[in-house]
């Protein structure tokens, strides 16, 4: 067997996300990366562009490389109830966190190499509980006490064409923002992105450009003091680090083509930051990946969007960017270090 | 004469202002809009780039069109103390609000069409005393009491390629964005960017875009609520006003091609939300148009660059757009209603 072994977990059964597994099957059966489902098996026979699709249930891991070709491999844990596309139910979320605490399982024990995640929503996770803002976060508490403590994350970064940004905060109302940034918290962003870019990107030598809050960030404090009291005093300790970074520029002039071409990644301060490039970029294309995790975890940058589910009308082109760099990040880590697959 | 009248202040003198002019004046003075400076003779006399310049000062507005294509005609209003390039100095202050002064009175009195704005800064303008956060507040002081009283700005728009922003909050410190965030206020801004659209821009029935404010506009609540209980209802009182215009939308996913094809102006909560899509689209020829005054009024989207002020590396782009912008909008309005110079 050659290549990563990589999962895809269904995510919320009533969005997109059967259909768009689906979809990238079709589009990389032949020559994309190998992965396999974990969900469940007859929603997956129903997605819109199933059309010519074959399923085949896999026991383990092991066996979704050999079968990727003539079929889309599933490590199937069925749902308890029907799933009507489009309208979101709390009684999917049980067979949802399970699908992630799965694929995670597998992936801290070794037996695969990355994690893909399709979406999900919050709202009918936490009608029955769930308390995590979203994947990333969940992840975060299930390998919790697992990797280098000095570089744990999780971290968001978002990628498209050749911007990656990281973010400070993320899902976080506007008004929350300012106070979450402290130093420590910049800091611990800004070092564990310069160590996924090498570790999982192959720069050797990294450049962070940080950005600042306020417009102008600040204007020499004119317009908030966030720049001069916190992003800045954040650059001058990663400075005193080793870390390659800049001072804390304004948002405003970081992200077109001759700008981007100066640094490796962007430490963002707040969501739209950086999705409001990440997006121009590239609106359908966008990765998620989660740095600082001891497994590695990529997902589309889009949501479960119900208003199109089970139409056929949604995009897979986020899914397979996301597999594609997942597999891409394995295989430059190397050998997992649980116990290998044959 | 034909084609509008159009006096371009020459904005901090230790910026990059005076170079930029005598750039646009060279690149426009064959088949561009012609305008007049107002601002210090010597100082662009000197200006980087001014290879080949001539100048010829000019009594009144009118003379401007008969010289533009020989020289670049200068409404003289002298410095009282040398300048330093890259150095801003309080001691320039009163020269330059003087040359807004005077543009911003032509323009009242109908001697001109429209005025365009190189940067000011506001560091040495504070320190002499001046009070305004930019050029779009003091213009909003400057003709107060004039225009229609219920479209009243100013608001300022920021342009680039196909798209129009305007802005709810500017040069606001982010953590002071959501308080500023009112009813009023948001109906205020989207009503003068959907006047503005029709009489300034020919569009017969514009199509708003609003954005949300928190990320994926709050998720129905999960992330913020502004866009509930204020963004939301404020896009209701539009539609009671028959505006067409979108609810709260997320502001990532607003800016890439085919979203910008679905309005004809975003109304965005606050500076960084406008200018990031903005500064992606157009690095350098972004305009900003200042609307909801009785007068024209446009400037290049950038500062004053005293970090290559005097060294012969500013582009001309923005500003030149922002004249063709200022010379299009006020040929759209039609004849002046003050004194229609000859």
């Amino acid at each position: 067997m050659t290549g990563p072994t990589l999962a895809v977990t269904m995510g919320d059964p009533a969005g997109i996300g059967p259909e768009i597994i689906v979809k990238a099957w079709a589009a990389s059966r032949e020559s994309g990366h190998p992965f396999f489902v974990v969900g469940d098996h007859d929603l997956l026979a129903g997605a819109p562009g199933a059309g010519g699709l074959k399923l085949e249930r896999i026991a383990s891991p092991e066996a979704a490389a050999a079968a990727f070709s003539r079929a889309l491999p599933v490590l199937d844990l069925p749902l308890q109830q029907p799933v009507v596309a489009g309208k979101p139910s709390p009684a999917h979320a049980a067979a949802v966190i399970r699908w992630i605490e799965t694929a995670s399982g597998l992936a801290l024990s070794g037996a695969i190499d990355a994690m893909v995640t399709a979406p999900i929503a919050k709202a009918p996770l936490y009608q029955a509980g769930f308390e995590f803002p979203g994947h990333t976060e969940f992840l975060g508490e299930l390998t919790r006490g697992q990797g280098r403590d000095d570089l744990r994350g999780p971290v968001m970064m978002l990628t498209a064409q050749d911007l990656r940004t990281t973010l400070v905060t993320i899902h976080e109302p506007l008004s929350k923002v300012p106070a979450l940034l402290t130093l420590d918290r910049i800091v611990r962003v800004a070092r564990i992105t310069a160590h996924a870019l090498t570790q999982d990107f192959g720069v050797a030598k990294p450049r962070l450009a940080i950005a600042g809050l306020n417009p102008h960030a600040g204007e020499d404090g004119a317009i908030g003091r966030e720049e001069a009291e916190i992003i800045g005093p954040a650059c001058a300790a990663l400075r005193r680090l080793g870390i390659d970074c800049t001072e804390p520029l304004p948002a405003d002039s970081l992200f077109h083509a001759s700008a981007r071409s100066r640094y490796d990644a962007v430490v963002c301060m707040y969501h739209d930051q950086a999705l409001i490039p990440v997006k121009m970029l590239d609106f359908w294309g966008g990765v998620n990946i989660t740095l600082g995790l001891p497994i590695v975890r990529t997902s589309p940058d889009h949501g479960v969007a119900y208003d199109i589910a089970g139409r056929g009308l949604a995009r897979a082109d986020s899914l397979i960017a996301a597999i594609d760099a997942a597999a891409e990040i394995a295989a430059r880590r190397g050998p997992r270090t649980g116990s290998r697959a044959a």
